[in-house]
């Protein structure tokens, strides 16, 4: 085996390598005293650290890493994020808890239409920038792999500019994104919400869709933002241009966005607090991905979706940071020890929520969130001797380093 | 002014100088475009940035720091840890998430007494070094000053190995250790509580207090563990021998421990999710300082100590982390997004909880906790234009350096 693009990492105490699959396994397949290889960023071979090694001798190797009886995991993949925005937000998180409510903060100019300002008066650079140090932070957390939505645009032009930023920011750091058009975040100043509807197929789709620059279509179906038959119009006229649909749903209310994702076969479903024992099972029947967002419920003390309903149904349960100016999470470690705290979720039932069931959310079905022959070789060095500490460290990183596509992008 | 001693941070957009002085400031004194200088790791001067660097120019200083708008904050204190230990007990939680009880869980051998044996086990150098890299997470988070408490040897030779340790550490790294002796932790295998405390008090208080290794003496007051009489009189002997006195009460049941610390005078009283009005009112008389632990209540399900009780009866409510095998929390910054989130602190309270009341809990009365003259230099520069990023940010970090005693320790 020639070198430049070979990675071997070995002496792995406890690899994780992917989804369970077997009763036997549990939700993960576990291997100990392991290594894997790697050739141009795809995982090439999974094994004993003894047969790994012989194969491919790490000295012969660009990248070699000896884990020394550590952890390692899939790299974490965060599946919903708002992280391209402008401004500052932290005083509403203070006017709230010192007793103002949020239609006060609304009156007084705040909410997102405060960030839409924001982000129409920064420049791209600034939007870039922020967007990347963003993602520097996540990949210290362990994210390889994030979707990124636009929606604090609200016009053609803001929106495109957010999706160029999102493009622009993949090309300069690690992280691989997944770029979404959410158009139909909020309802503009001065516009109706059916009108608005118009403009977002109208308008924004076509010019997005030309530029080729996002592969989902997002909408809030939330009562006051957008009802079921709009966002039916939004996710339809964003599949006719290649867009598959994505959607907020059942978050404050019980409005029908589940059903409507289950309808249409969107690839997920977010949120869903108010989902019913029939949105769970019409979610599972059509393959909808629910990706639950505890980091929201635990900033503005929501309440948390009913992760357990979904396990139980079969759904292949994806968790997610939200990030965004109203709920500032950017770690998918923290993540997972919500999902376990407060969702009752097991260490291994959140960590494949984090990886390969995060990875389906985004449809990636390339072994993404997993490292199994075939995938990309991106994969989390724990400082610790089992995955469990991802969950079981309450409130600090586990990650010693990070690998994405093979090489060491975070130590 | 001559510098080889001078310490100067200017540029500063929001300087937390410690409590409000008035009740236009609420809980804490702000300034803004402000500055301050330190001579031998003592604040000298706190003014407007102009005049400090007029005064003491930063050409001429040893450390020189353009906050270039960034809000300063005084050093998290965290008055409440358990970080000397050895072994790993993340098993236990992922055991607990998969619905073991915890009776199953001391039954095979597992809780404190696990964490006993493998400090009886563990060589001091092991147990140097493991204390040495949480502080270094600490530090990172923010925290300068840091209670240690022993408690998992429970014999005379083990304790006082682990008070060695932490006067180890503590002289080879930046975060200053306050000791607490803490035999009176559990009560060990084959002994009953009785004739335990008569050991503690006996033979290991005795020589703790020959060392002089240690400033306080805890015990934990609960059904189960150590009674208020037991508790009585472990904190009294401690007394006698110059330590003062500390009390883990009213955590699972309320037995009647914060009753004593207001009776004993105590330095502070910790945990208190089961005291009463009378309770609260008891230990303000007293001057007690109170110090919830929220991230034990987020990691176990456990509820929260009535943290507005406490602030409305006038009580200086300290915060900590607790940290231990059973609590993996080792950020003052988190436990501060934990008492705005789930105790409903504003930001500045929680601040306030982390900082001057932190040290009041460790008795700390030189200004620890606080920027004014006199106090130690010890500060936490924010990538951030305020003090709320560090409850806002739910779960990443708002730290860019740390000083302490006027020089930068974390960057
Ligand atoms: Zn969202
Ligand atoms: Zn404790």
């Amino acid at each position: 085996m020639s070198g430049g693009d070979l990675s071997v990492v070995y002496g792995i105490g406890e690899l994780v390598v992917g989804p369970g699959e077997d009763d036997s396994d549990g939700p993960l397949e576990i291997r100990e005293d392991a290594a894997f290889a790697a050739v141009d960023g795809e995982v090439v071979a999974v094994a004993s650290s003894e047969a790994i090694t012989r194969e491919y001798p790490p000295e012969n190797a660009a990248t070699a890493i000896d884990a020394d009886g550590r952890a390692v995991v899939p790299g974490f993949v965060d599946p919903h994020t708002h992280a391209v925005f402008a401004g500052d937000r932290s005083d509403e998180f203070a006017a709230k808890l010192g007793g103002a409510e949020y239609r006060e903060i609304l009156a007084e100019g705040g909410g997102i239409l405060r960030t839409v300002r924001a982000v129409r008066e920064a420049g791209d650079d600034r939007l870039v920038a922020s967007l990347a140090g963003h993602l520097e932070t996540m990949l210290a957390h362990g994210t390889t792999t994030a979707e990124v939505k636009s929606g604090y645009g609200l016009d053609t032009e803001t929106e495109l500019r957010l999706l160029a930023a999102i493009d622009r920011a993949d090309a300069r750091q690690p992280v691989d994104l997944v770029p979404t058009f959410m158009g139909a975040h909020a309802v503009p100043e001065r516009v109706d919400a059916e009108a608005y509807v118009d403009e977002v197929i109208g308008e924004q789709l076509p010019a997005v869709a030309e530029q080729g620059i996002a592969a989902f279509c997002d909408v809030f179906c939330e009562e006051g933002v957008f009802g079921v038959d709009q966002s039916r119009r939004v996710l339809e006229a964003g599949r006719e241009r290649g867009l598959e649909p994505k959607i907020h749903a059942e978050e404050f209310t019980r409005l029908g966005g589940a059903e409507l994702a289950a309808e249409l076969g969107a690839v997920s479903a977010d949120h869903l607090l108010c989902a019913t024992d029939e949105d769970v099972d019409a979610l599972v029947e059509s393959g909808v991905v629910p990706v639950l967002l505890p980091g929201t419920a635990f900033g503005l003390g929501e309440g948390y979706a009913d992760a357990r309903a979904f396990l139980e149904a079969g759904a292949p349960v994806a968790l997610a940071t939200d990030f965004n100016p109203n709920c500032h999470s950017r770690s998918m470690e923290f993540v997972q020890t919500l999902g376990a705290v407060e969702m009752g979720l097991t260490p291994a039932e959140a960590l494949l929520a984090a990886t390969r069931n995060a990875a389906l959310a985004l449809g990636l079905e390339d072994g993404t969130g997993t490292l199994r022959e075939g995938a990309p070789a991106d994969a989390v060095v724990l400082e610790a001797p089992s995955y469990v500490h991802v969950a079981y460290r309450l409130d600090t990183s586990a990650v010693e380093a990070v690998l994405k596509s093979g090489e060491v992008v975070y130590e």
